[in-house]
């Protein structure tokens, strides 16, 4: 492809603005069209409650979710956004494109998931509530995973294309997943970190820059980005548990699902820890594991976050991902760099690859092993949605569904990635040149030069201004 | 004014201290004499509960609030805090005086509108309970908004006046806006984002310095401070629902008023990428844009909030709001600092008066529209409570007291500002001078010189210590 | 001893990884062996639901505290981890440390409490649900303060042996006040912050070092950090109200817990702000004084958040601690370090220790003067459990019991930290030498220098990059 080899122009002055004011538009004629509120969103609740004899107000689906909604949105705009500050040029694109993706993303994910999973039949509408808002955060959430593989090494409108695709995409394989296999995935293991990642990773697969060393010193952290980073880290961490009980059952399936996701979390801390200081001389600890493998746990608890996995099940889950993931970094990374040609600036591979389809592992055998004793007769019909078309499922069926639902998840990854990467590689986008890679200057106004004039200004003048 | 002509003493060790001390003794004594628990934060509630045939405590208004509460606090002192950060000098400063200056306003809102609507006629006392705190909150966010227009040119005893002043204000504009005129202000467009802005502007203006450029060299953002005022920023963004929800009705009204916040914000997101990138060379962005642009939409949608705006109702404000905003930041700012003596730090006009403005105008747009189809009899009612002496009122007469209410707000800011402002001209509150505006020296013990040594000592003696 | 003189070996590359990892496999399988989940995060829940006639989901106990858990949450990781980065070097061990030792105690902590107040007799398992998470990030909350008093002189396995240690003490200490002596302490006064900063400043004095003026030039702050440790102390003011009202009683509990919370941390910002500036040159305000003293007033709320300590109560309290935590760190801090050896990095003795022993103080006093007219027969009761075989006390006796529990907490505090202080004393823990405190160079890959020469580049280099 001769044409992708010109000389790149990063100008994007003309494309990014058009893109933004051409997509909103287009969303709000699409919402025009197609949204309005549900039943406990609109006004008509009063009649609603009456007629399904709902006592209180409480009982209102926005209370049993809207704290979790909003730790979810934490997690994705100040989560994932300030986790991706750690280079040491490239905060500003990290938190600022993620806050644009996201921003669009969340707005095309209520349009596709709502066609696929709200379309109220009897006019034509999608009806919108809170669960909506925290799936389309979901839905984002995997092109913000995918964002992670291609950090510093692509435009913003770039982003915008892969959000678009990535969202259409998710809305697809989630809805065979969980409503054609009928698979569960509370915590989207499958949906979202499988998926997410396999796109970024067959993205920068496609658009690998066999020249990037140019741009290499930039690429790594320094003391105050990597403090930035561990805001996102944290707020991930803490409040994973609300992401995998988000839009877990009312009552026990968002209680245990909590819980089952702090205690694997706790647990991947400690292993990365261990795996960290083990590999360092003299025991030191690495920043890059400490941000991201500490958080390995929650994504492959996902799954099986809602089911009888038991607290020690838990542990076990956490444990062994802080070490796999800890060893992603350390390994795979390189490998999968040198070897198959694959730059991958967060390490996604790590965080969201590999514990993704643990998850979904984790997730097919206890649905498989899950019984009535342990679950209950009631429980199990619960847990699983045994209902309607799906009432004669069993567990050990629901087990290979589950592991199927994982490959659908594998295969619209790899294969929407390839062909995304290939759109992105057409040279209009204003991506850049291999020696600009992770450098705010390219889209961003800087003043970073003031600093280091003000601090010798300081420095010679300090005792005349005190 | 001669007088306020004199050479500039910074000097606060006695006045700072004496405000703290008499102001914090006068609310601790008019709480004694005034504030008590409200029947639901009250060891009664048991008795209570009985007697009102309340089921559960699940019913507390607590229960329905809380959450809401906790995101407007962090929107208080982490989101305008941060926000505030972004000058490379005055991070103490902005997130230390916002500090202050919300302690000190929440007390002191408590008080002003617990007498305006807490009021229990039958013993003289105010009874507190969660959605005082919310609305004390909320009050003290006009007064941080009108700071953003000060920011680094005042002491911290004139942010405790203006605070005094601001709040007691707030409390006479809101009673007429709410009670008398009986507008609908869920989010505070008007009440808190007109009035606020307005009232800082006008402050501002009284307060007008014709050398400010002197200390030009320090208003300005660098890298690290830029990414500190994200923190606040996204804050600010993620919670907004939560502000706009926090005081609607239970049940759909809250559920309603948070997802028209998202989609608004979402939308102006997008705009204001757009004009961002419009206007700068080459496409780039420009992180004053972001920081602040992305807001406006959250503004703007305050009053119409729980309304039946409409999914993409929200969207066509959020979309327009981008574009004022940051079309404020390149056009208006310069030419209210040049023509009208305006000098807006922080750029409320762009983020909170505009907006604020539409906002307004949009809620009576949308009370005036109003229609029994789309709403219900009884949906109708309970959003606009045409309820007791109001029974009568009709949706078009409410778009036209909503109309008044913005009025009001208006009023109340540009008059109170302007005599505060005069008040605040007084050369007793130890305000910088010119050359040293925007520097934290000036109120703080500062140790950065001690970074620069640091720097200099690893990089000569890096090696010796590893 | 003179084994302890020996020259110090930071070396943890065998001792970190195995303490982790021996640690983590004997949680696993203590809760393999002990830990379920309860009857309302089982899924049982359904059958349970129908057997108690409880008439919806959301009165699991998950959605009365779920809320507040997370804000408990974010303050034990980021507010405790982001309030210790002060130090112009040793941010990574502030949060990151911090992070270990958390993610490490929080499970200990669900055996421990759960053993003394969560067994199922009738199987001998632990029985999980919120309330415990809670709890377990509670017991934690004691261990991180004690880490503030050792910050940057200690190894991170000496810390894990401080929290294996300082959860087991927590839990005996906090069996004997809440269950033997029955008396209540919703936010921990004593339970968590008198115990916590006894047991730290203890371990402190038996680790004292000479010649710790060795690594003077890194034992303190600089710009950039000072902003790090605001989110810390932002985020830990704002959700302290979360914090004391997490385990208050549903209804009236948890709604006055946080109105008093709310109110005594708004009036200590004024009277530490005052404080602060009335004893610095010129009337400069400290962030040292900033950053800590704020937060007195939570702590010295906690006991009595949920008595009726009425609002104005609740403000002296704040008024109070705010005064004498700031001159704490003005006088107190510096005599305990030169008078009585104990060296106090973050001044927890006035933060956590001196309102600590206030908080004990207030809630004695304030559970004597308890009576039927103020609280109600049926208030009395409930406030105070005083059923079945406390049916009898009254609340004179009840102010007794508190103060005897505030004994208990000081004795288990010192007593515990003396004994740890030996144990840590031991020459394995890979503990730093004098020169080395402060300093993140011994246990992490630092990459600070790279900041450096970059500025030096882009200094020279700007125009050819633009």
């Amino acid at each position: 492809m001769n044409i992708c080899d010109r000389p790149k122009n990063t100008n994007i002055k003309w494309s990014l603005p058009a893109v933004c004011f051409v997509w909103q538009l287009s969303m709000i004629i699409l919402f025009g069209v197609f949204v309005r509120y549900n039943e406990e969103s609109d006004t008509h609740w009063v009649d609603y409650r009456k007629e399904k004899n709902i006592t209180s107000d409480i009982e209102n689906d926005y209370y049993f979710r809207y704290p979790s909604f909003q730790d979810v949105h934490v997690m994705i705009f100040v989560g994932f956004g300030f986790l991706m500050t750690f280079l040491k040029r490239y905060s500003f694109g990290a938190v600022g494109f993620n806050f644009l993706v996201a921003a669009f993303g969340i707005q095309w994910a209520l349009l596709m998931q709502g066609w696929f999973h709200s379309l109220d039949y009897t006019d034509g509408k999608i009806k919108i509530g809170i669960e909506n808002l925290i799936n389309a955060d979901f839905c984002v959430a995997g092109c913000l995973i995918a964002y992670g593989a291609v950090l510093g090494k692509v435009s913003p409108v770039q982003l915008l294309v892969m959000t678009l695709f990535g969202v259409t995409l998710f809305a697809v394989e989630e809805y065979i997943i969980l409503n054609v296999l009928h698979a569960k995935d509370a915590g989207g293991s499958m949906v979202i970190h499988t998926f997410g990642a396999y796109y970024g990773l067959s993205i920068s697969w496609v658009l690998y820059r066999p020249n990037l060393d140019r741009s290499k010193h930039l690429n790594g952290s320094v003391y105050q980005s990597d403090m930035f980073a561990m805001i996102g880290t944290l707020f991930l961490w803490m409040f994973w548990p609300s992401f995998n009980s988000a839009i877990a059952d009312h009552g026990d399936g968002q209680h245990r699902a909590a819980i089952n996701t702090y205690l694997a979390l706790a647990s991947t801390v400690l292993t990365t820890v261990a795996m960290s200081s083990l590999f360092e001389k003299t025991g030191k600890l690495d920043m890059v594991h400490i941000q991201n493998s500490t958080l390995a746990g929650g994504v492959a608890v996902g799954t099986a976050a809602e089911f009888m996995l038991s607290p020690y099940g838990s542990l076990i889950v956490g444990f062994f991902c802080g070490i796999i993931s800890t060893l992603g970094y350390i390994y795979f990374s390189p490998f999968l760099e040198e070897k198959l040609k694959i730059q991958d600036t967060c390490g996604i591979h790590n965080l969201h690859a590999m514990p993704g389809v643990i998850g979904g592992i984790v997730g097919a055998i206890s649905a498989a092993a899950a019984t009535n004793t342990v679950y209950g007769d009631l429980g199990l019909e619960n847990t699983f949605d045994f209902t309607g078309p799906f009432a004669k499922r069993v567990p050990t069926i629901q087990g290979g569904y589950q592991a199927a639902g994982l490959c659908v998840a594998l295969c619209f990854g790899i294969g929407g990635g390839i062909f995304v990467g290939l759109v992105l590689k057409l040279p209009i986008w204003g991506d850049p040149a291999d020696e600009n890679c992770f450098d705010d200057e390219i889209y961003w106004e800087v003043r970073q030069v003031f600093f280091f004039l003000l601090t010798f200004y300081r420095f010679f003048s300090i005792k005349a201004i005190t």
